[in-house]
């Protein structure tokens, strides 16, 4: 058997995210159906972690085990014939036994792009959040600054319901880079952590958009992750907007 | 009743082309129902020239007449409120009752987007033909050269079922511009010309595969374009790298 790591990326708007569902186009089950079709076994390929539907991937990556003779330096090229064009697997390698695509991750970097413009380029509506009115972006620079460090994430945390009872419970998680920056006409936040709850950059996003409207103070930030109170934050960003854009090992 | 142009771009993959049809969405269709919303005017916007499904603009011209109230510059804004993401209204302006979008145009700009890499990122899918397989650059830049100036393009069209029997039949056209240029992974043919014959760009550039691949030489473009029989020429192009850039008026 060999253990087989891959890095994909993936445009999630027509997928109901990452994790196989028995009646919806996911990209697990996508990749399971085009590993299945290339080696003849049913695997279930390995997440560094869900995406939601409609976020995007840069560089998800994903194990399985494979008793199959395809030459590991083939894997990408023939599974990219199967997949659709909106997934397509980047880097393919051969991989020690005990390591894990989720497990062994050690950290992971989100982008958010919101399109600060007055008319959204057609051809960008399913990569950004068309946002184009008002927004202090100084100051939602500032409230960004507020998450770095350890804190418990309660307030921007959804509740789970694919979370075990079994599984440590802490909400707790360290945020070493938080910023927003202009790129043109899209003000970007990009995200670096040891780990993220569910829907945490988005509600993230959400909060920092408030600031951005002034109905909440950058500083504010604080107690809100103090209060450890999910309707203490902002609403959920669109999924459109964010990106997995990496994951250390 | 004021006549009115739009410039428009839009993602053409989730519509059935330009033309309005009863059963499918386009994008003339898609525009008239937002117009009738907006003016309670039931009219059918003239387009510059029909795109065909998949087909992009980035700025195709429409015009249409209103006795609408709707101040001019209030339009875009509101017209852009009730069309779908994937159609943008860019400009708009009042312009002489003479000025038709079709019978006063004097030339067009199309774009064509080969993306060479190995791999086409997800996120370009809808936009560009991805062609990973070898092909001879230069070869295809010198054909692309051939085409300019006065030819009959017979070897070029489509049998049109719209163009009526009363048009003139001519397939007589100028082009004034037609190159290849690398754009980082991409290879892109950009044409001017006076006007185009149905699927004529996209039947140049799969005749320029056809030259890229060593099949046809340079110089035999000239013979295709004297054999004025559609059967001399390459297979169409796929709709989804085809840009309608620019109208000029």
């Amino acid at each position: 058997m060999r253990n087989i790591k891959l890095v994909l990326a993936y445009d999630g708007t027509e997928f109901a995210g990452w994790q196989i569902q028995p009646d919806a186009a996911t990209i697990q089950g996508t990749l399971t159906e085009a590993i299945e079709r290339l080696t003849q076994e049913r695997v279930l390929p390995q997440g560094s972690g869900r995406t939601d539907a409609g976020v995007h991937a840069l560089a998800q990556v994903a194990t399985f085990a494979t008793a199959s003779s395809v030459p590991t330096e083939n894997f990408a090229k023939a599974l990219n014939g199967m997949l659709p064009p909106a997934v397509r697997v980047l880097q393919v390698s051969e991989v020690p036994a005990w390591f894990h695509a989720r497990k062994s991750a050690t950290g992971k970097t989100y982008r958010y792009r919101m399109h600060r413009g007055a008319i959204c380029p057609p051809f960008l509506a399913r990569y950004v959040w068309p946002f184009p009115y008002p927004l202090d972006e100084p100051a939602m620079s500032e409230a960004a600054g507020m998450v770095t460090g350890e804190h418990d994430f309660t307030s921007f945390a959804a509740a789970d319901p694919e979370r075990g009872r079994d599984e440590e419970v802490s909400n707790v998680r360290t945020i070493s880079a938080s910023e927003w920056k202009r790129e043109g006409e899209e003000f970007v936040y990009t995200v670096h952590g040891s780990g993220f709850l569910h829907h945490m950059v988005r509600n993230m996003v959400g909060t920092f958009l408030l600031v951005g409207k002034g109905t909440v103070t950058p500083s504010a930030i604080r107690e809100i992750l103090e209060a450890r109170n999910r309707s203490a934050a902002g609403a959920t960003a669109p999924a459109n907007g964010l990106y997995l854009v990496r994951v250390d090992y």
